[in-house]
């Protein structure tokens, strides 16, 4: 390994920088995935009380549209986008299906 | 469907409002993965540099573990937040390997 010239960090102390700000936005993603959920919860109670299904197609399918463009617009993959977003959606059903099923169960 | 007070919204409304919510947690979510992206394109060019494999084991575990403790944290599933994180990292990794493949080529 060459000697730094004191002013440009090791190739070494870079890699830990930077996987330092990795773990930074990781913590922010989670916080974020953390407040999508307490929105989503509020919304399995509204459905509930209107009776209305857990899932929902059109808005589903608006949901993944919109991956595929924030993904176009970020210079993501939009299959990438899609898949986290499908799978954060697969929770949010699961969740929902059980609100729906106390509700029931209460009445 | 009642007659509103003038103050609540109705469930319509409020349904509209939480999903607006959704959508830009949504947009806030991709624009994070796109600065994740533009953090990990580094790692991989740094990788590249220094020869050193697109695949880290012990920095994956690591994140995983990670993931799992900040999902109890934030009182999320832990293997819903391992899994999202899996997809994004295997994208990432894939895009190491064709950064160090081009490198070799380039040699």
């Amino acid at each position: 390994m060459e000697r730094n010239d004191g002013n440009a960090p090791s190739p070494s102390d870079y890699l830990a920088d930077l996987r330092r700000s990795i773990d930074e936005i990781d913590d922010r993603f989670v916080k974020l995935l953390a407040e999508r959920f307490d929105v989503t919860r509020e919304v399995g109670q509204l459905k509930a009380d209107l009776g209305m299904p857990p899932i929902d197609a059109t808005r589903e399918s608006q949901i993944d549209e919109k991956a595929r463009r924030l993904a176009a617009e970020n210079n993501l993959d939009a299959d990438l986008v899609s898949a986290v977003l499908r799978t954060i959606i697969d929770t949010v059903v699961a969740e929902h299906r059980v609100i729906a099923s106390e509700r029931s169960e209460s009445d």
